[in-house]
């Protein structure tokens, strides 16, 4: 991991907090509008989540280009520039976007820097409620409509009492599904359809365990950084990096990891 | 139904939305307090979303006292008041405890008034996100954090194109389930963890359907008076008034409403 000092780690907060200020306004311009996503999918191709997708990871990409021009990036819409400053942008404009054309707010900004290693610092955010969750060089705190608070997830306890989030009932491939739901057996509560929307709640010490399948890197790079600054742990369903995506298992201490990762293993060697 | 003249349909109102003013801080106490419900549950029984429930049927109901002393009551936490004026107040304080107690926003406070034919006026509001749904006595709009917009569901259209909300995938008993997932099989796209903020964007426009089974009365007397404002048809699944609870399917349209209702109904009676 790099080392970076406090200068620099204090102006990549700056300006992953001026993305997401710019961001934000391009992804509100078409949610909840009425009809509009059916009106005019069909007559010309238009998609307005594409739209709003490219709008605002483009506005994202002309502050980068200004501010931080040496860094890299990898972004949903407009896929990789290079960098040589050893730093890249990991951005996901509009993260959950079958949530967006629902008009639920479980969508969001997903906004992270990374080095070699994996994401160094990352914020979820949450335009219509107006949330941002922030981890990374030291810093692990929300702030949303009751005001700033910490970020810190919940303590240890047995998997019977834990609470487990996911967004589709199906998870991933049948076998993805199956693992997933052995799991669920086990909690005491499963809820599902909660996006990126999931790993803040985790962070914001309200849920235990995040379990996902078929995830992008851009999809998991920022929930790492806020997940581990708030004092949980994002693996894989073996025990690995995350960040490289794909089957995803988000917890909010080392009990609750080691026993949702007993059961996804034993599940998925099957 | 009983004839209100306008000076009485603006009282209820007013009053409608003073109960939900005085609802909002007490629900909003224990919203996402940290590990709270977890730390407190097993050493005295001591339920904080109980606690929050009560505490906003309380004040609600001592506004009704003072200001429509005559109307009956309904409610989650405290049961049926009686009354003389021929109609009640339906109160469910905070529907969606699941959702409540894992972070998400999808909770909300149902506030009605009813007559023997069943609810007049409704609201649903979300205080964490600041938004209140109201229809009835001719109204049907929104205010939120984008401001105040009308309800107006969406118009027809094949159901291979429409949006279906529910809160578990289980949905009910196995039979209901099984129905469910027919109607879930023939759209465009299914989601779930909404509770009664599914009705919200069933008559903001945002999707077409929202089925569920099991509801009490108060689950789904503020929903209706919402959803008919807008436009839409809420009915149980047979066809049948919606406000005694039971199976509940929500519409945006007079046509979905009937491809869905077929699907349902040929379901049930196998």
């Amino acid at each position: 991991m790099q080392q970076l000092d406090i200068q620099t780690q204090d102006e990549l907060l700056r300006v992953a907090h001026l993305l997401a200020d710019a961001a934000r306004p391009e992804t509100l311009k078409y949610f909840r509008q009425a009809n509009l996503s059916t009106d005019n999918k069909d007559a010309s191709g238009y998609d307005p989540v594409t739209v709003a997708d490219k709008a605002a990871e483009k506005v994202m990409r002309a502050i980068l280009a200004r501010e931080r021009p040496d860094d890299g990036i990898l972004g949903e819409e407009f896929g990789t520039t290079s960098g040589t400053s050893g730093l890249t942008w990991v951005l996901d404009p509009i993260d959950g976007t079958r949530g967006y054309v629902s008009g639920t707010p479980t969508w969001g900004i997903l906004i992270s820097v990374a080095d070699q290693s994996g994401p160094l610092m990352g914020l979820i955010d949450q335009p219509y409620i107006n949330e941002r969750f922030v981890g990374g060089f030291g810093r692990a705190f929300m702030t949303g409509p009751l005001g700033e608070k910490p970020l810190v997830t919940r303590t240890a306890m047995p998997i019977g009492e834990a609470r487990l989030l996911t967004t589709f009932p199906e998870v991933g491939s049948l076998t993805e599904g199956q693992a997933f739901h052995k799991v669920a057996e086990q909690v005491q509560l499963t809820r599902y359809g909660m996006d990126c929307y999931g790993y803040a709640l985790l962070a914001s010490g309200q849920v235990d365990l995040v379990i996902e399948a078929g995830l992008k890197p851009y999809d998991i790079h920022a929930p790492i950084a806020v997940i581990k600054a708030a004092g949980g742990i994002v693996s894989n369903w073996q025990g690995g990096a995350a960040h490289h995506g794909g089957r995803i298992v988000a917890a909010a201490n080392a009990e609750i990891h080691a026993a949702a990762l007993a059961i996804l293993q034993d599940s998925i060697n099957d």
